[in-house]
């Protein structure tokens, strides 16, 4: 899979995509990023990228300009299953959205900066909008990094222990059972006496009843 | 404002957290951030900070020891209003979540990763559980990210035109309405006449109309 991201911020990705789980996804060769200066396909003297808004809106406003001969480079060299634009507005992104996408060839994320990128080229270069919630930010950066994190780990091959992955909230519509680790007593605080039985069965009916009962009680929506 | 956080990958936030918005929030005073690396509070001679579950679980949780201690060298130093966890099975972050944030003086943030963290710490040492999403990531930094991102950028001061914060989505539960930049027409795109009518009035009317068509077909739960 191989993963394009047009931003105007790239040191901001440096560190997300280059650390831990998708560093090593990049070092098997299981997945390739291209990470991309929107200024370097700016036809404007001075680099810029974004002017001020038509009919007086404050914040400035990424223009299509660049964004479409960035776009048009990359479709150049191969082709695109999705144009994703990070925007507050987009369908909503959820683990069904990082199945489906882990599933691509290639795709390129747009980050949105500043006060949003001219509509035109939401309406004409872009296939996807995808929004990662009901906040904003302060850039695309971080929602691109979200998606391509969520993306990747699911990848066969990228995680070490399948099982952890498959076992995640959300892969069953449950939420995850507690876990707990060394030391069983810490500070008075012990470990459920269950966990230390060894008895396999029991501890199984344990985790499936903790994970409804939790999912039940913070996440009823899950369960409809 | 000050955010301290708590991971085993630091280099992961030095983009995020130093780059842009962020940088020129801690560069005006706005805002001070600490990171601090997990494995600088653990007493294993090999700096680890994870082990096996109890249980048999797939995957690794991290351990109560050197969470404990990196928090209680953290209260030790200044009062918290906050000591935050993400994970998926959170509280929604949601744009009114970044606006409480934001008003508050210190908060701790401890970033999950591996299988999840032993779980007396969530009963014992955090305050509060925040999910970003309804999707699982390699850890919990980028939500921390996000957090950081999203309180910081409202903090009266950070952003230079406030007028562009307020007009955010979400901040009125309205979608923006579209923004346009230069040109006025490209490739045969072309801006809505109305933006480029200068009649103040009716670009205010049309901005609003937008917003609420918008929100109406692609967010109608915005409206309820």
């Amino acid at each position: 899979m191989r993963i394009d991201i047009i931003t105007v911020l790239p040191e901001m990705l440096d560190g997300p995509i280059n650390t831990s789980i998708l560093k090593r996804a990049q070092d098997r060769g299981l997945v390739e990023f291209g990470v991309h200066n929107l200024r370097d396909y700016t036809l404007d003297k001075h680099n810029r990228v974004d002017d001020y808004p038509y009919g007086g809106e404050a914040g400035m406003v990424l223009q299509i300009e660049p964004i479409d001969r960035c776009i048009s480079a990359l479709k150049a060299k191969r082709d695109y299953d999705e144009v994703i634009f990070t925007t507050p507005d987009g369908e909503q992104f959820v683990q069904g959205t990082a199945n489906e996408l882990s599933l691509k060839q290639n795709i390129i994320i747009l980050c949105g900066h500043y006060k949003g990128v001219d509509y035109r080229v939401r309406e004409h270069l872009i296939t996807r909008e995808i929004s990662i919630g009901d906040f904003v930010l302060t850039g695309g950066e971080l929602a691109a990094a979200i998606i391509a994190d969520a993306v990747v780990r699911i990848i066969p091959g990228v995680i070490g222990d399948e099982q952890s992955a498959l076992s995640d909230s959300f892969q069953d519509n449950l939420l995850a059972p507690p876990v707990y680790s060394r030391p069983a007593e810490y500070k008075g605080w012990r470990v459920p006496d269950i966990l230390l039985s060894g008895h396999e069965r029991k501890i199984a009916e344990w985790k499936l009843d903790q994970s409804q009962e939790r999912t039940k009680r913070l996440r009823p929506d899950l369960l409809k």
